[in-house]
């Protein structure tokens, strides 16, 4: 095939190509190499340090996953912290809710500039004025400030590069001091099926620094084997118990699927357990 | 890269890759081509027209989530069909319950040839007296008998080539004739993300076949997108009223995934509804 194309390796011998259409952006910034391409079927696409990060047309699956599971639980959130998360899509779903504040902390500042300019629909919030963009390491930033939330997103890359301190218990440690008693935080935890070791030790790390530990699944068609796992920790705050209603619009989640995405295969219960 | 590699198309511009360490077995059968690789992530895998239809590594989850469900809710499944299924996944997965008997009606013999000989950890039931393997088309197998069965599996490979009759309203007709009352069918539906109008099209046809139609969905990694659709049929019995526990050590398969599993995300409802 003579037409240009991204690969991605998911195993060292396995992956997934996407043909590129048009390169819009490629270059190494300070943290790593942001590339952006137009794909005819997933439409615009961006990848950090060459992984798929998010696609205009599946970035609804991982989004909506990430940040709905909490909204529709906590019993009140109006503070909102998001680490990461500088495609803006996170952000967007966040912003469906009245909340009062919600603050984004992006480590690297060409990923909001290349947000703003190739992915306005997911980074279209920066005129909300409840919404501040900061630009600052995640860890740092809450080892500098004593504000507490409601709610805090991980949305990280993966725990190589610039993400690598985010996937620490340490940090973990430093998200739940920064939560109200009545908080919530859910990470991304990466491909189950692929990095199965990792998530266990991320759930070794994850077992005496949070009360209620929930991993959930969801699929995205772009991510390796098409499945992502999250987590969702709490102290005090019951994942079923649903608070409200979602916001209306949304493309996967709902409260079935809220429910579902709880339920574990024993493959996973095995090492999650 | 110089290693030889298998491509296989999810749209016209994206796809997957996989390394082949070896190839075992390449041959135009009657119906399709079959070729069976090694990859060093996935082990033995097995193409019929260029698809990935099984791998060694992820044959669980597709298998179980194809005869599970049905066999934990039917109140008594002792006659079995399993149309196309030549692999012997679904076989294998169907002789885990103290059935009677099951049929299955695979309409290439090469399949069977090269699962027998490659995928023998699949096709191990040969031997159980239980089991019943014929080389006939599916649905000229239903036409000329007359014989009832309690759970009939579709096991079909993509609405092309060989098993394009397995997914026509007349085939789903004259299935419903062939089960006994308290009868349960289930059927792959193919990926939901990249074949949205064929599902549609799949729920029109089905609609007035069946009193009770419910789509369910599974991871599968190597399947386009990484997530499967199947349906479950029946006139009299309700997907949710388990009156079994499954098999033991089942990978992917529990009660909790099987409630999970009909909980469809918004933009699925939206066709299917």
């Amino acid at each position: 095939m003579s037409k240009q194309e991204k690969r991605e390796f998911h195993s060292r011998s396995s992956g997934v190509f996407f043909e590129i259409k048009r390169t819009l952006f490629k270059k190494k910034s300070r943290y790593q190499e942001i590339e952006v391409f137009d794909n005819p079927y997933f439409g615009r696409m961006l990848f950090l340090d060459g992984l798929v990060q998010t696609t205009e047309k599946d970035e609804f699956f991982y989004h909506e996953m990430l940040i709905h599971p909490a909204m529709v639980t906590h019993p009140d959130p109006k503070q909102i912290l998001i680490i990461g998360g500088g495609d803006g899509g996170a952000l967007k779903e966040t912003l469906r809710y009245p909340i009062e504040r919600v603050k984004m902390v992006e480590i690297d500042p060409d990923v909001i500039a290349v947000a703003k300019k190739y992915f306005p629909w997911l980074l279209h919030s920066l005129e909300d004025e409840r919404a501040d963009i900061l630009i600052a390491d995640g860890k740092e930033f809450l080892e500098d400030s004593q504000d507490k939330y409601d709610v805090v997103f991980i949305d990280s890359s993966e725990p190589v590069g610039p993400s690598v301190t985010l996937h620490e218990r340490s940090f973990f440690e430093l998200v739940k001091d920064r939560l109200n008693p009545s908080g919530i935080a859910c990470a991304q935890m990466g491909a189950p099926f692929f990095q199965m070791e990792s998530l266990k030790r991320a759930k070794d790390d994850l077992k005496d620094v949070f009360e209620i530990i929930r991993f959930f699944l969801a699929p995205v068609p772009t991510y390796p084997g098409g499945n992502w796992c999250f987590v969702y920790l709490s102290d005090q705050v019951d994942p079923f118990a649903i608070k409200r209603e979602p916001p209306p619009d949304l493309q996967y989640f709902n409260l079935e699927i809220h429910k579902a995405a709880f339920a574990l295969p024993n493959y996973l219960l095995e090492i999650l357990k």
